[in-house]
């Protein structure tokens, strides 16, 4: 097949040749670990065509393969379908890694290469210790991505911005200050942060880098003494170059970071996140520097949001209530009057929460989907696939990022009739698990992970399961994913802490048929404190009824009747001021006890 | 004080001197890295007088100290009161381990000893880094054993016996092939095992050099092509020395395992589990042998029970069942008449298992607890503690070791009056918390860890928390403890799988007040296979009542009390034909529905 990534395999193909290489792995980071990238670093996307968040791209002289996870089975095999290339669903028994693969792939003494800015040093070293062991060589400068990727998509320049000082509970230097705190406990002389997230919140600023996170492109370097900020200097306006300048962080050139970790003299203990940073940085320390290896400082200290922090937040999740009460009022109208689309009620969503003072734009793309399209979990719809609006399940899962918040909410509305009884079987036991959840109450030093199970119990008894995590940290005005927390199957060592803003969003998919998923967003605050120490627990921040029409109510135990009938009153006397006579009206019936 | 501890670690510190070392670290462990050494093995309690089943003991020129886990915290303070030690409770807050606290003690240049016999050498190496780090050097041939250890108790020399055929579904060769399959997929030359129940079930040998474990003092090689195993040869009989001989299976003496070791030729894969194996026999390894390190593989291929050893196991919790009902039967009469006691009930209890057919002893020291000491999670009564019995719970932890299986149960009952209504909702919150383990269903693939907290949500929302794990596995005439699964807060990366069996077990305690916890046995089992792959759940086979008397059946929900009431008619079914038309009568009421 002639098709346009076809042609662009080809073109890697010969660069490899020239390189003297056998595999090339090209995987979805940019240079900083991030989940989402700039356009300018979407080269897995350029080659394959498959625009998942996350994927790995392994091409040979013979083969070519995609692996991507559970999200993403159905939308990276509709999107490669006239692409040479294999898809591999990873998770699936039987079904290799992309290392396990290229070990049965490649003879010995062949040449893998791999860009050292696109993997975190760690997956580096797992890659390079697996292959090696195979007699497999790695290459990590491998750099066609310039001449490949054409036209490249240029680097923004857009303006950084400084965060409203009344929003921040802490300064520049406080924060900076609870780094170098860490730093002593771990003797560290070095600190390097390239995670953009931690570098906006770390600085107070904001940036429009990439699309939905509110970052700019940069790196961090902080010694005992000095903080280096790695930036295009041209982003920042002449007023916060000032105020850095007289805080004493000192402005470098973007692109001299790597040289300058080059440069840290022998001995140093240089700090840093093994996961969180990309191998070419840490391949450029000298030999004779110590490396201090340990999760994300600021990462871990930006979790736990300040009283000031979740004041502001909840009011952003106020705010983005009134707008999707605004939206379900219009939405159960002209549903009756109008032909409607995925994409048409998506844009109706975005002009309702435009409307709302401080909404800067979506946090992330909305997801609206309706019917078989909901099966897939991250589908977005596209002029392509948009589908009519009828009877059945419209699954909306979208957000916006606000001067002072950032909000995450998912609803699944009954449109019309649903004619399907496992239909409202599966929407029940969604809600039965997001319940469980959200009442979930646990002794301090749980692990999230821990509580995952009691999201997935009620519909595992029905044996029904969901291949996504349960849920996730949500920044402050900042990336709608955020660490260290995350509720799923593996345990990633992170304890939930009070202070924590994090999702609670089971889901049951049924390719062909319906997808379902309801999310909120809640606060992890301490609950009690007894002979057996401190408890926490949840407390939802996003305000909106869940609908109860598809609820089979027989289903549900009295704890979880009074849980939702409770919900739903605090929504109603929360938002109920805020909207119109007509829309309070709709809100008072969506929000009737059961 | 002037106690018989106080000099021993006296005579420690004359031993530490001579040998040029500031610490010694004196751990629980034997060779084989046993939960439960014989007493030939157990110079940390002839040192300390603490006779938990884990703890370390560090011994510096000023400091003593004993870490010990939540289940010993009040136990190790109770028998140290005249012991010159502080008792570190490990887990609490601030408290340090004994490696960060020897940091902390002991300056650079310091050197440390251990018995490398004593420790399993994942362990070791954690130790050795973080000590090399602060420039304390570390000695792992430390025996003094031998010297200040008098008189030392002979290792046992009790005859060896093989397993009725009829109980094995596979031979020895049948299993070596398979170990040897697993060798093969990691290219290994050579597989150590040590754990002496791995090797009893290789073997379908038994032992009785550990009480209450059926195991011998042994070590295994296996290579492609041959099998040594390392065992006393006065403890074979000539029958079974013949047949060892004739399947070609080379026994050799067992002081010549390390130095076997120590001869695997360079280049040679050896592969072992660094957790299961001690540091002196893979410190005695050549530098160009290669380590192939592993989760254990016959721990691994146990611990999934075959269909004829499930058939057996279950009959053996029946002889159990039988047993439990005779004497709770007649613990509810004598308990009007009798002057009971902890110790009274407990050798009861063993006379009615005795009558049993297949029974040969204890599967471990009897819990048996009244009121506080119940309160102890691990307590055994002794003649000085032994309590008498009257109004409150009585707990009973309790088990058999029979030819044909291993038992494990534990049941609170409630003896006469119970006054205070928070023991009842303690009871209660504890069924609660067992019958939700019980009822559970969840995908293949489920970490036994992500299943611990469905038994501790009940009594969480009530602020409460118990220190131990919730199930271990348990071993076919064989250990009462054994893995690789661990249903518990920590993952250890085991899934549950159909086949294993494994304890159901949370617990409440009230340090002063009452212990109480419920405990079956439970196989599991696929129930379920759908869209979303195959489920699992459990069965119970433990067949005993749990009492219904202290139960607050308001606070059941239906699923709860349907669970129960199935619960308690299978128990019916299945013992009313086996006992006395009395005992009948009495188990009829204790099982009639609520």
């Amino acid at each position: 097949m002639n098709t346009i990534q076809n042609d662009r395999l080809l073109k890697v193909r010969t660069a490899m040749q020239k390189l003297g290489l056998d595999a090339l792995i090209v995987r979805t980071e940019d240079p900083h670990c991030s989940e989402y990238p700039a356009d300018h670093w979407k080269f897995r996307e350029y080659l394959s065509g498959f625009n998942g968040s996350a994927g790995v791209l392994v091409i040979t002289n013979q083969h070519v393969g995609l692996w991507v996870d559970s999200r993403y089975y159905i939308q990276a095999e509709a999107q490669t379908r006239d692409v040479c290339l294999d898809v591999f669903k990873d998770g699936l028994p039987g079904v290799p890694s992309y290392i396990d693969w290229l070990t049965y792939t490649l003879p010995s003494d062949s040449v893998c290469g791999i860009d050292g800015f696109t993997v975190p040093y760690s997956e580096y070293l797992k890659i390079e210790n697996k292959l090696n062991d195979f007699g497999i060589k790695m290459v990590y400068k491998v750099n066609i991505i310039n001449e490949l990727y054409v036209p490249r998509t240029e680097l923004p320049l857009d303006e950084i911005i400084e965060m409203d000082y009344s929003l921040n509970q802490l300064t520049r230097q406080e924060k900076v200050s609870l780094v170098r705190e860490r730093m002593l406990q771990m003797n560290a002389s070095h600190y390097l942060l390239s995670t953009l997230d931690d570098i906006a919140w770390l600085m107070n600023l904001r940036g429009t880098d990439v699309e939905y996170n509110p970052v700019f492109y940069s790196h961090v370097i902080i010694t005992p003494e000095e903080e280096h900020l790695y930036v295009d200097p041209h982003k920042l306006t002449n007023v916060i170059s000032k105020r850095l300048d007289e805080e004493g962080i000192k402005v470098s050139l973007y692109d001299h970071f790597e040289k300058n970790v080059s440069n840290i003299p022998a001995g140093s203990r240089v700090l840093f996140d093994p996961n969180k940073i990309n191998a070419r940085v840490i391949k450029a320390l000298g030999d004779d520097v110590i490396k201090v290896e340990a999760p994300n400082i600021v990462e871990d200290i930006k979790a736990v949001k300040t009283e000031t922090e979740i004041k502001h937040i909840t009011n952003a999740h106020i705010k983005d209530g009134v707008a999707m009460v605004n939206f379900l009022h219009w939405l159960n109208g002209a549903f009756m009057t109008e032909n409607l689309t995925e994409l048409s009620v998506a844009e109706k969503l975005l002009e309702f929460r435009q409307q709302q003072p401080g909404f800067v734009c979506e946090s992330f793309g909305a997801i609206s989907a309706f019917g078989p399209n909901s099966a897939m979990c991250h589908y977005e719809p596209t002029i392509e696939t948009n589908a009519r609006i009828s009877d059945g399940f419209l699954l909306l899962d979208t957000g916006g990022q606000y001067a002072d918040g950032t909000t995450d909410i998912t609803r699944t509305v009954a449109m019309g009739q649903i004619a399907d009884k496992q239909a409202c079987i599966d929407y029940t036991l969604v809600l039965k698990g997001h319940i469980a959840l959200a009442r979930a109450v646990f002794p301090e030093g749980t692990h999230a992970s821990q509580l995952d199970s009691l999201a997935r119990m009620a519909m595992w008894q029905h044996h029904i399961d969901y291949g996504h995590g349960t849920g996730h940290g949500v920044g402050f005005y900042l990336n709608v994913h955020e660490g260290p927390q995350r509720i799923g199957k593996k345990d990633n060592g992170s304890e939930m802490k009070a202070g924590y803003v994090t999702t609670d969003e089971p889901g049951i998919y049924r390719e062909g048929k319906w997808g379902i998923r309801t999310e909120n967003v809640v606060v992890c605050k301490v609950v009690g404190e007894s002979d057996f120490g401190k408890f926490l627990g949840f407390y939802p921040i996003t305000m909106c009824p869940i609908d109860k029409r598809p609820i089979l109510v027989d289903m549900l135990t009295n704890e979880e009747k009074e849980w939702l009938n409770a919900y739903h009153k605090l929504v109603y006397e929360t938002l109920s001021p805020l909207v119109s006579e007509e829309v309070r009206q709709w809100l008072q019936g969506a929000t009737d006890a059961i």
